[in-house]
């Protein structure tokens, strides 16, 4: 669970001012010959370049009874290929004084690195050779398998704040795997081995299915120029692989997931609805959503906080969070730290309340056009940072959306109305299918 | 959700003095060159045969995506075959004065007849012609498709308490497929055409999959004869189907699943905690499980029972049910019906206290007689019929169990001990991992 008490984590890519904020051109889009896509984010503010490859399956496209593959092989990408061994790939990527990383998530997994500009074409060279010629025996699988299990013992197993996300994600989503943590089940990770994770490689790790991202001092046809020559090389499969997800059905009863713990010092309440995303909302409700959790948990100023912690005291903290980027429906999250003395019962009826004075009640124009603001000038500040501005263009686009939604975005937050956040409140904040969360003390 | 309130619905088959009781041989087993399983269970006191066909494959083998299309192609099973047209089967039965039904279930689906026992050559031609010639069109399955929607909009969609045990059983299943209804998801069965059943049907419907049982005054050697001329000429196949189920990761919540509706006259409260089955449980442990369930909840002397109706008025009904027949991890159930103006969570508190006297206080030594005297006793007077004796075996087996296994139970219960029940109770009555189900007026 990604929670934010700011309106700063939004979920989509602005595009406010593209181009000339960043003194560069406006971002281009094209596809290789080979179906890989390159995204081309012009800007001059430094001699540094972000490169990033985005691959359009996540934890979600796991196959049934392989949950922890997509992250397993985002490992795995690190243990050579034919032409570099283990190691040299990152060794030259500190030599050379950049940066590299990678992340798995439910809708993607994608690999990056930040250097200097004159390097780019050693990187792209490096990464469409780990597209095709990655090398896997048994002697690396099996070794990292543990470190990933060990992962899971750190983060998961042993914190009961992680246990109880996993329930409470595993309830809001009985059927579609949004329902299976990233990581994958233990007993699941526990049976991986070489012949998945080359089965997983070689369905998904091809040209068709990956997104090239370039941020930087550079221009398009210098960096199609150098993705011809690298990752053009790379022959086409017969088709894309297809995303073949089963979908939820509707939900009619509320589920309360209490994890009680020893470990537990602080309790916690989270309540999450099942609502749509940036690729599966009407026009205009997702960004109605974003402006309502902006206006319901986006920091001081919003309505469970005021509620909450300033005027009633019965929780430190309070915030809502709407993770808009994903193929499927997706979540909305409500949550709260209760006060000392302040049960969870109590504290969840306060938030019942609020949640209830904010459905009755008219939506405040000035706290309406306060929030929209707020979105679309945190994400203007977000695009100071060159990783952020790339980030953002290569998680819309891996979950299915254009350049295009990207740079419309702030012009479709500044058109959201009262009347549209209204009925976002009414329609998705319904309790009756909601999941809630309890963490507490044994 | 099956509930019983008596101990009768023992989930296992008894063989209390197999043969004798029935004026029959001993049941046999034996297994045709294409690895069709064959019972004889020799049953003297009627003219009468029953006739089954098992298939190891139920919902949980459905594939993913494709949830409902056992029970779809149950009713498919109707529709003729390149030798019978529609109806001539059914027919044929209704004019021979037999009766015929046919279910699925999580973990089997099953064809039976009842009918003189000249005619049992007969129903195992058509049965065995209908095992490898199923015929389908589009006109047929269309609207048969059309029939189980409708089927589905009567028992669940329209049910309150349909849609909660639905919801419950999601809630205790996040992973393993028994957390999907058996008739499937709607959105799922409305995409389900004639070629999913004929992939399901060519997978699954094969000689090596199947178990048939045949009851009545015949013996082994005929039944077997008859096998051979008519199931034995279907052809096996090159290896029998496997059952991939994903399974289940350990629970460290609990979860409680509220539906609230205005269709709702009678709230009602059920508690269901994942157990072992009879296959997958330590030895003896499922019959402790099964005894458990007899001494919480099995009729009017069980101590939910006394506590909650007789002593404390706070229920008009309680009973416990264990659902031991199943090939992986199953449900052990505590229901109540709350008495007028007593609250679900009066009534939850009270099953609560019930559950910890049980697992703080020994095991009453002449409770836990009475129970197995009845559970035994019970069985017994079930073999009296003979469509009950032949379902216990088909159940037995298709869910992974032996004819041994099913005629070592009653000696089995015998031996449960008090410490047994008790560790069972301590063991698997654990809250924190249960789904708690609450059915209330809006």
């Amino acid at each position: 669970m990604r929670l934010s008490a700011s309106c700063a984590a939004v979920s989509l890519t602005p595009g406010v001012d593209a181009g000339s904020a960043r003194g560069g051109a406006a971002v281009s889009h094209c596809r290789l010959e080979n179906g890989l896509e390159v995204v081309v984010i012009p800007d001059a503010r430094t001699p540094v370049v972000t490169h990033m490859v985005w691959y359009k399956n996540g934890s979600a496209d796991d196959p049934p009874g392989k949950s922890g593959i997509a992250h397993f092989l985002e490992h795995l990408m690190f243990k050579g290929t034919k032409n570099h061994p283990q190691g040299q790939f990152s060794d030259l990527v500190a030599e050379l004084g950049g940066q590299e990383n990678a992340f798995t998530s439910y809708d993607y997994t994608a690999y990056f690195q930040r250097i200097g500009k004159e390097h780019l074409e050693t990187l792209m060279r490096f990464e469409a050779d780990r597209m095709c010629n990655l090398l896997l025996s048994d002697e690396v699988v099996t070794p990292e398998r543990d470190v990933v299990l060990e992962e899971r013992r750190m983060r998961t197993d042993s914190d009961p704040a992680a246990q109880l996300d996993e329930a409470v994600q595993a309830a809001l989503y009985a059927h579609h795997p949004y329902g299976t943590p990233i990581i994958g089940w233990n007993h699941e990770i526990e049976s991986l081995g070489r012949e998945d994770a080359l089965d997983y490689y070689n369905r998904f790790y091809t040209p068709e299915n990956a997104i090239l991202i370039v941020a930087g001092d550079i221009d398009e046809e210098t960096v199609t120029r150098l993705a011809r020559e690298t990752y053009g090389r790379i022959p086409a499969r017969a088709q894309p692989p297809q995303r073949r997800r089963v979908q939820e059905p509707p939900h009619r009863a509320h589920r309360l997931v209490t994890l009680a713990d020893e470990k537990v010092e602080q309790p916690a309440h989270e309540r999450v609805f099942k609502v749509p995303s940036y690729r599966t909302a009407a026009p205009g409700e997702a960004e109605a959503l974003e402006t309502l959790a902006c206006m319901l948990g986006g920091g001081a100023t919003s309505a469970l906080y005021e509620a909450l912690v300033v005027e009633r005291k019965l929780a430190v903290s309070a915030g809502a969070y709407y993770a808009g980027s994903a193929v499927d429906d997706t979540r909305f999250w409500v949550f709260a730290t209760p006060a000392p003395d302040v049960t969870l019962d109590q504290l969840d009826a306060a938030i019942d309340d609020v949640l209830q004075n904010f459905v009755d009640r008219p939506v405040d124009a000035a706290h309406l056009q306060r929030a929209k603001t707020r979105l679309v000038a945190d994400a203007v500040y977000a695009q100071d940072s060159q990783a952020s501005l790339a980030r953002w263009y290569g998680e819309a686009l891996a979950t299915g959306l254009t350049v295009a939604d990207v740079e419309a975005w702030p012009a479709r937050m500044e058109a959201v109305t009262a009347d549209a956040v209204a009925a976002a409140a009414r329609q998705w904040l319904d309790k009756r299918r909601a999941v809630t969360g309890f963490l507490q003390p044994l």
